[in-house]
């Protein structure tokens, strides 16, 4: 079924400009459902973007909504290694968003393209604020979950922290970030060939950092039942300037960088030569203390408060 | 991966009485990804129900809001004949819609259970507007389609049509509906198992109705490329009263009954009987016409417009 294969109608008309806009990224979409065959386990997660929560019109272009939404979103099937097999796109729109349509739909293409995927289905309605849900299907024979962490296994993080918080900050006083902040928060990066590459060289957990690195990692630690100690000075952070603080680095979202935990000795100058970003030991997992799992943040020794992360749900 | 594992913070402990209130309907929520093995092809889709645009605030209660959002998504693995395997909750929660989360996810659970599946992942977040997107996983050996009406095959609808629109025409007008009216409104069902009956009886085509029968079929009539020609006043409407109108049954959305095509004498008697609802035969297929395919809707033999359908993406 082509999307050109539906009766007439507005809402019919937008999908099958979407579909024009995509071009061969589409695959099937216009039917009640997309049919895929899934070679091993289906890994599936679903993540929303919501203006004036996830973002501020103000601050990005149209194509970079979409890119970031759909990009937040794979970043999931990276945390699981997984490969993706298609995305779903429920994008709601009001009125002021429609003439944008086309940008959105480049952004969220450039995404899918970049992630070596498809879009095979979503949903087009109106409302009073734009919302992008962005549903993910991928496959793996054995996906790595937060749950695989040993006391003993050492703690990694893929690329430089603090970009996408700095950026925020920045622009949230009317300032323009350096380049290569602004690059880290309007252009994360799915890490879908890395997170292949880390689970065959050994991997048992991993987390996408959607909402800060300490806050992250106590997932990780609650899921395995371990304690994890990380030094925050250990962490690269962006650029070179000191545009990002230790705080951006700690607790920023929106990274879409992995942390994964694995044997010590994870080979970093192959990493760094595959994919041209930083593979970096930022600490240790031991066995669950007194206190229960949790993280243990040092900087340069000293213990910091980890409980600081960002929570989409407070006012 | 249990709920429980997961860190602090404000929007974990949303999720986390979520998954309370769900019980064993929630599977594994909580981590970056849903896990789940797919026997047969899988069969996903994505709907999107947003206040003001699906439904308004003071004609449903939260409970009623969560099950007609999570059956709408779930009619669509009906219209393929596919058996779920989970669905994805992605909920956008204004402040004042706080304190109805849990009775939001008793009506989600009630629907999710009145399918025999779980609840596997979602996403939770703040927003303007209270926004559901129900994504349904679903896996069948050889999914129904839009595509595979021939000419020479009939019509069928299940159930009554008509329901969903006089009440809403009541509701806007400060009338109480009549009671069989009001329960297609708020009460929908999605035909899983009556499409499973259908298939394996010979259906070879398929559509749930969300956005109107006519404007349905002319789906089914462009994917499979042929012309159906139904009586409209062979469709049964819902009660005996005078409640609902023609256009009610022709044009009406949110019906969630299915259409669907097949070879003349599927045996109603014991489609009734097995599920309580009428199956009624309402037309036929035809090869495409001069002006290609289409619907034709005949009111005791005389042609009417069959234009008309509920398009959500007009203003």
């Amino acid at each position: 079924v082509s999307a050109l294969e539906l009766g007439p109608g507005r809402e019919f008309d937008a999908i099958r400009a979407l579909v024009a806009q995509w071009g061969p990224l589409a695959v099937g979409v216009g039917g009640d459902c997309a049919v895929l065959d899934v070679p091993g386990r289906l890994v599936v997660s679903t993540d929303t973007s919501v203006e004036g929560v996830h973002f501020r019109r103000d601050w990005l272009t149209a194509a970079e909504v979409g890119y970031r939404a759909t990009t937040a979103a794979l970043s999931d099937l990276a945390a699981a290694a997984a490969s993706p097999l298609g995305v779903l796109v429920a994008m709601t729109v009001p009125r002021d968003w429609q003439r944008d349509l086309s940008a959105l739909a480049v952004g969220i293409g450039d995404a899918v393209r970049r992630a070596g995927t498809v879009i095979v289905g979503g949903d087009t309605t109106r409302g009073p604020v734009l919302s992008l849900t962005v549903t993910v299907l991928g496959s793996a024979e054995r996906p790595l979950t937060r749950a695989g962490a040993r006391p003993g296994d050492h703690v990694y993080v893929t690329g430089e922290f603090g970009g996408p918080a700095a950026a925020v900050r920045a622009l949230a006083a009317g300032q323009q970030p350096s380049a290569p902040v602004l690059s880290h928060f309007v252009r994360p990066v799915a890490r879908l060939a890395e997170a292949k590459w880390l689970v065959e060289h050994g991997a048992v957990a991993a987390i996408d950092i959607s909402d800060g690195l300490t806050g992250d990692l106590a997932h990780v630690a609650a899921a395995s039942g371990v304690q994890i100690t990380i030094d925050i000075n250990a962490v690269p952070a962006v650029g070179a300037s000191g545009d990002v603080t230790v705080d951006d680095v700690a607790a920023g979202g929106e990274e879409y960088e992995l942390a994964v935990v694995a044997p010590a000795g994870l080979d970093r100058a192959a990493f760094q030569a595959a994919f041209g970003i930083p593979l970096t030991d930022i600490g240790s997992v031991s066995a669950m203390g007194q206190q229960g799992s949790g993280v243990i943040v040092t900087n340069d020794g000293r213990h910091v408060d980890p409980s600081r992360s960002w929570d989409h749900f407070s006012e």
